[in-house]
């Protein structure tokens, strides 16, 4: 049974369990740092398919399938997928899924839609409304930049705030009982708009709702950051970690070396080319899904905040003069 | 605590209630056969915005805030907003509730979202995850014929299969004791996709989805069509509406008088030149809100399927040769 925990946040006294996960990545993000955690490496990133849109949902149809096989499940054991992506209506989600024959809650949070979906998987399996759900998204660096920015051909120059969409799909498989990591506490995110106006600047964007929710939870709890192992933003990347430090710093907050970001950690700055850091819901799903859930089940990791940050926007609301609205959901993540 | 029921259904014990719930429409839909029922018709549908995209922002706000009044209550004392709309990337839900301050869970299932996130509400609410829940959605026709089809200046020529999207938006407020409808079951649907392509007949890439669902749950609940008051689609329209009773028929299933879809309603197809009849979040929403919910509070109705219907393509997939997928997720309020 959920029972709130202060003003913003759910404790989930079921523990419900992360049974499996999987992380599917395209050949740049296996060239990276985290190379190693991934299931799977595709050095086709189009996936045999014959546009980049397609390919991406065979990313997520493949997470979703990787996850399944280890749990050793069928998918018509699942009672629910939540999924979403950045795609326009979702759609890497609604064709990548559509031939499970599981139910589809579809979801959109932006960046932050891994930890929306497995929030919303956490709260249903603790609820008794499923035994087991997956929680699945993806992005693609091809088929954000030609809806988001430019046309690939085109070669745009990209600004140092900019940051690199992750090809990438995670998924993991919740339920009761099992021997993984264990979802403790949600705390969902509410919007926050400080005016940033810059689409190549997500991360500035993304750190004021990543500092209200973080600050909201700690309140919640009563814990403080040095209380963790791990406190993981999700695409912050090298800008937008600054901001969340120094925005952090100002409400009496102080991270250190157990604070880290899965746009920082997914490539290598320096040898990658990608500016600022990686981006994308495929970002923190595949940090997420093919590191921190495996290392909280073999217990190298015991105690994990992991907050996935978002940026609402469109390219007509950016078009049309708007701001972009931030939003982070953090999940308390445990070994034991 | 929820249980479940067969292999697609889910019971909510505790019943949550419709607190309160608002339908805010624009000039046409108040001009059709349920103006009586909304709260707010706007002659305005710019609501005093340069864009319509952000007029769609503002119905979602104002359903949101009339359904706060109407039950006496402060955004502050609602513990989540589940809302979503057609714009790419949900921008309607960003921008419109932004300044609420509540936190803010994303849905996207197209026309369906409205059953989407009322489902979503109860679930959290039954679980214990939340007090106090608001399910907002919205559509608007003309985001949405310039994002999907074509400019509005152009004057592109209709076919008769053709919907008019709703302008409109609705929000209904859920929590436990009240005495507005109860949410007793949930029954969520998986995509279901015939092949269909024709963009231009959104009923008939609907209607098998809608049938899917329905079978499943009264093979769940083991009842059939004639035990309820009212069978309610959201924007099946004429031709996915015929498509809807045939395919039921193939399965034994026959619908009588009892069974009516919101796009049906919404508009007079004789005299409102809307082609096939309704569509878009806001149809489903605007008849649920506007007069279902009330029609349960006040007891006129008692017992009644309501299943919003979703299309889940982008002008992208379809440009891309891909079919149709369809959705639609089932709730049975009750007036006790």
């Amino acid at each position: 049974m959920a029972e709130r925990i202060g003003e913003f946040t759910v404790s989930l006294s079921s523990r419900p369990t992360v049974w499996s996960s999987a992380a599917i990545v395209g050949k740049k993000e296996g060239e990276g740092p985290m190379a190693k955690y991934f299931d799977t490496i595709e050095t086709d990133t189009r996936m045999g398919q014959d546009s980049w849109e397609k390919a991406e949902s065979m990313f997520q149809k493949k997470a979703l399938s990787c996850a399944l096989n280890k749990a050793g499940l069928a998918p018509s054991q699942l009672q629910y997928l939540f999924a979403g992506d950045l795609l326009n209506q979702c759609t890497a989600s609604a064709f990548g899924l559509r031939e499970s024959g599981v139910p589809l809650l579809g979801q959109y949070g932006a960046c932050s839609t891994m930890a929306q979906t497995l929030a919303m998987a956490a709260i249903f399996v603790d609820s008794g409304a499923a035994d087991l759900c997956a929680a699945v998204t993806s992005s693609h660096f091809c088929s954000a930049e030609r809806q988001f920015r430019y046309p690939l051909a085109y070669g745009g120059q990209r600004t140092p705030t900019a940051q690199w969409t992750a090809t990438a799909a995670g998924c993991a498989v919740v339920g009761m009982g099992g021997k993984g990591a264990h979802i403790r506490e949600v705390c969902a995110g509410r919007v926050v708009d400080l005016g940033i106006t810059d689409a190549n600047n997500m991360g500035a964007a993304m750190a004021p709702a990543a500092a209200d929710t973080l600050s909201r939870f700690l309140d919640d709890t009563d814990t403080k950051p040095s209380d963790y192992d791990l406190i993981l933003t999700g695409d912050l990347a090298l800008c937008g970690s600054r901001m969340f430090h120094d925005l952090l710093s100002r409400k009496g907050i102080v991270l250190s070396d157990n604070y880290n970001d899965c746009g920082l950690m997914i490539f290598d700055r320096d040898k990658q080319d990608v500016h600022a850091g990686g981006s994308g819901c495929g970002c923190a799903a595949s940090v997420l899904c093919g590191y921190v859930l495996p290392a909280l089940e073999r217990g190298e990791l015991r105690n994990v905040l992991f907050m996935a940050t978002g940026a609402l926007m469109s390219t007509t609301s950016s078009k049309q003069g708007e701001s972009i609205p931030g939003i982070a959901h953090l999940l308390h993540l445990t070994a034991e």
